[in-house]
């Protein structure tokens, strides 16, 4: 099976145009201002020297290569000339400034010595600069930055494996291996993709490796056991994510069973046990890591947009190497909800944390000493010192095309609904819907050259029509369609209700309000103060209201605590009847600071 | 109003005769033992030299002199010889190794610069050795240490008042204040009183003094406002109730009205808003501290056993400004929950954090950073490094019967209802009871010299008999008695259930089980896993069980949830009938290491 480039793929209509407008008409020029502003452009000159302000974080090469790529992707859909150029001038500052040998890192170029440190995020900003001279090649046939990489790819695997010259094996923040496939697919050069398996196969199988960071063991950089051998999705969740994403990759390329076994344990591990159900991962700040099953703590959740991001990479690769609907289910539930909370309304505030609850008194309870149990911050920031997730939500926005097909030589896979305009090996596919606002999808084909259509049904519906005969298998609908055809899906979208595992302490006795795959939450500015503390009966009439966040807001009667001032007083039965008001997810905190709650007391 | 000194109270039976005679039989030789294991009672000798191992730690003698304060009070209703023995010679090391000036500190004496580092327990130490002193003088009438820490306060004085050679101005942690009250006390001293005042009034009002430790600011220590003006208890919580109990003794000592409606909105503050149903305080670990009004996570308090203790002795304190139950009240909950958990039920364990909630499987989360989210241990241990909590239990169980009668010119007040025998001024006062496992209590008063006598009704008993007539004014029932009478009280005691204030959102949705003073809690071992979702129905008949810990077992029908191996899922109303045992909190933890929760989801 193969998936569709997002070039290949325009977003015509509803959600997600206005989410793709919204990235290139404020959010790529934005954060392209915010990165101007701290520096980050100017690092690319590589003059700066020990005494100057300012000098070239380690990580922010990355930060302009995930901006490029994303530009890259907004190109595929509407020109901008000003910020093309804005790319052209960093991608000539790269080639002109990188070594002899191709070699380019902002901060290594200026500072210390090069491949020495595996803590040092320098192969992860490589991998980031081979993505993105991947996809601005694609996007404008521009090759510069492409070929440059390639050089710089060669110089990797000279040092790396050939000369064995690096004082570490694999990568402290792994990104270059899936950016090492995608450079292999562009160029067809097999030695990049031999690279990736090369660092694939060391990581955690290599005790000569140099250890992580001072505090984090083994697991942060999951580094305990071989790849293959991996039955948990442990350590730091960017950098497992992006590392799984990696052995997809392999497996599909190589049919390597074995490796497509062990990237779907961690997949079922991650969504059966370690996943909030917004699509986060990272239950905790420290390590920004995966902890145990089932420990899912929302009020200090650190759930960042950047894992989010990467459980939908990884997840889309999945689907072209086992054709089920559990993995575009989980993209669907990433994409709605703990990816797309990470920008704020206007395209300008973002998130790196994501938690579940807010209670803006209590997240700052740390008075008389420095340091302290930490909360995620209540209000999105325009830039941070870590600024990962701005550029990676304008790449996820702008490549959204990337999830909606794959195919194989007979089936053409529909894993999610959006209004779109696709071109497929010379067949043209249509979808016009609202979706998730309303319940209707119309799929339009034309020359055709498969003999199926497969439509994902979302494991949230129970039910749903199709205007064809289908045959359900996998949680794909398929359908035998002609050259020509026309499919009406109606995926029924009442309100629901929904429990957590009884393991997830967490949640008990609690329970979250979704609409299809868009999860709700209370806000403190419709609903008052001491959210948690509000009762909902799952036997009342929901109804949906306006539109106020691109889907529907919901009503329901909720139950209040009576006021009593006393700390502790005998328990009664009174409740103040209420009416209460959800939004998306996705949409909390844009409305000024308040406080925000998921998961509600069920009555 | 005065209270009565525990050496004139002989605890004759039920449930506290028990813990007496554990801490006489075990806990006072296992603490020792362990204190001298660890090098704590060689420290005395003071020869410790620059690269020998165990050097004395800055606290070491605070735990030495609370041993000896508990032992003193355990002298009151038993001979030990070879404890006393024990005693008289660490009481001669201090003696005969102290300076010239009476100085005495293990750690000082042998390392660096005396009266030169705030942060440093040097005169929590001296104000522990002092409560030593004059509890083993009123025990014993060995007149040695308290004739040394006499002479040791005059050299404080001459330090800090006199010649001002101390390098600071209050000390880090206090307890020197509350000391120099009980040396006035046994002395008559008057200049140890106004050293007393001297400290406690240049508390936070000297912007002089010296900062406290590195990352800990103004608030931890106590140091933000001067203590006449402060609003809220805030800091270090045993920091803070130390002083506080300090600010008690001298409104009462100087009759100050300032200093009293200080101390009372302290006290106030905390019951109202920043205590655990256990009375325990200290809501985070961080600066062992409290922190804002309904901030009271179960799972990661801290509720620390010297807190607990300390808050017991802040209650007393102030009984005696105030005829009002609310502070016996307050003592009555410590005692019988948050203190007394500190110790396990075979008088050998102990706990320095009480936390209301163990998910001993979520409580070890940390698992790729060496820091992390801190829970409390869920085992008790024979001695800590810090092990202020150990001696802390020893002197509270042995000093028990100081809590139980306060008097003025014409009343009685009986502030706990405890089976024992009382010599007050002439009189002699006995309870026969087995409170709090039954409700009767049977007062025998001999040779009466008061008019009346009033009997304490708990804020949580809403239902009581009295075989006298009685006027009732700020929770005490005033009886008039002739001069040898007898009172029958009945406190009934019907299990309750118990919610918390809405604010409280760490208890949203759940109930404490209470029977009298007791407060309850689920066991795993009793109840399975995952207690956090088991609910019970307020309106289910509760059944009083075993007599397992010294209290009945409390029996009720629970509902649990159905099995569902799937992370979320639609929610219903199934669950499965359970049949739920509650123990006593103070009893938990001695059954093995086993999940435990005090709030139970309301169904």
């Amino acid at each position: 099976m193969k998936t569709v480039n997002c070039k290949n793929i325009k977003i015509t209509d509803g959600f997600w145009k206005v989410k793709q407008d919204m990235v290139r008409d404020v959010t790529l020029k934005s954060v392209y201002d915010r990165f101007k502003e701290t520096h980050r452009f100017d690092a690319l000159d590589c003059i700066w020297k020990e005494g100057d302000p300012d000098m070239p974080h380690v990580f922010w090469d990355s930060d302009i290569a995930k901006w490029i790529e994303g530009l890259a992707y907004s190109l595929n859909y509407s020109e901008n000339e000003e910020l093309e150029k804005i790319a052209d001038e960093a991608i000539e500052k790269i080639c002109k400034n990188r070594d002899e040998n191709g070699y380019f890192n902002s901060h290594f170029l200026v500072t210390g010595e090069r491949f020495s440190d595996r803590t040092e995020h320098e192969l992860y900003c490589a991998g980031h600069l081979m993505e993105a001279a991947v996809a601005y090649y694609e996007a404008t046939g521009k090759k510069a930055l492409l070929d440059a990489m390639c050089k710089y790819a060669d110089y990797i695997e000279k040092c790396f494996v050939i000369e064995k010259s690096a004082k570490f094996i694999t990568p402290g923040h792994p990104e270059i291996e899936l950016a090492l496939v995608k450079l292999y697919e562009i160029t067809g050069e097999k030695r990049y993709l031999e690279l990736s398996k090369f660092f694939v196969d060391n990581h955690g199988a290599n005790p000569d490796d140099q250890p992580m960071y001072r505090g984090c063991n083994e697991l942060y950089n999951q580094d305990d056991v071989p790849l293959r051998e991996r039955t948990t999705a442990d350590g730091h969740c960017v950098r497992a994510l992006y590392l799984f994403c990696a052995m997809a990759d392999l497996a599909y390329l190589y049919n390597d069973k074995e490796l497509f076994e062990a990237a779907d344990r961690c997949f079922m591990n991650i969504v059966d046990r370690r996943m909030y159900i917004t699509g986060a991962t990272g239950s905790t700040c420290h390590g920004e890591s995966f902890t145990i099953d089932y420990d899912l703590p929302n009020r200090d959740a650190y759930a960042e947009t950047c894992a989010s991001i990467s459980l939908a990479f990884f997840g889309n690769r999945m689907i072209k190497l086992n054709p089920n609907s559990k993995y575009a289910d989980a993209v669907e539930r990433v994409i709605y909800n703990g990816a797309l909370s990470g920008v704020s309304m206007d395209g300008k505030g973002f998130f790196y944390e994501n938690p579940l609850e807010i209670d803006v008194d209590y997240n700052n309870v740390n008075k008389c000493t420095e340091s302290g149990k930490r909360f995620p911050i209540t209000q999105r920031k325009e830039v941070f010192d870590c600024s990962c997730c701005p550029p990676n939500v304008i790449r996820f926005i702008s490549g959204i095309g990337e999830y909606l097909y794959s195919y194989t030589a007979d089936t053409l896979f529909v894993n999610q609904y959006i209004s779109s305009d696709a071109g497929i090996e010379g067949m043209t596919v249509s979808q016009i819907t609202d979706y998730p606002s309303t319940e209707e999808v119309k799929i339009n084909i034309k020359n055709s050259n498969k003999k199926y259509v497969a439509l994902r049904i979302p494991a949230w519906c129970k039910d749903f029509e199709i205007n064809k005969a289908y045959t359900l298998k996998n949680g794909y609908a398929y359908i035998e369609i002609a050259e020509n055809d026309e499919i009406l899906l109606t995926l029924s979208m009442p309100v629901k209700f929904i429990s957590a595992n009884k393991r997830v302490h967490d949640c008990a006795g609690r329970v979250a309000v979704m609409r299809g795959p868009v999860v709700y939450c209370l806000e403190g500015v419709d609903n008052g103060k001491d959210l948690n503390s509000i009762r909902i009966d799952i036997k009342e009439k929901t109804e949906l209201s306006e539109k106020e966040f691109l889907v529907p807001n919901i009503t329901i009667k909720g139950y209040k605590e009576p006021e009593n001032e006393n700390l502790y007083f005998e328990t009664t039965e009174d409740y103040i009847e209420t009416k209460l008001q959800l939004i998306p997810y996705f949409a909390y905190a844009n409305r000024g600071e308040t406080d925000m709650l998921v998961w509600i007391l069920k009555k």
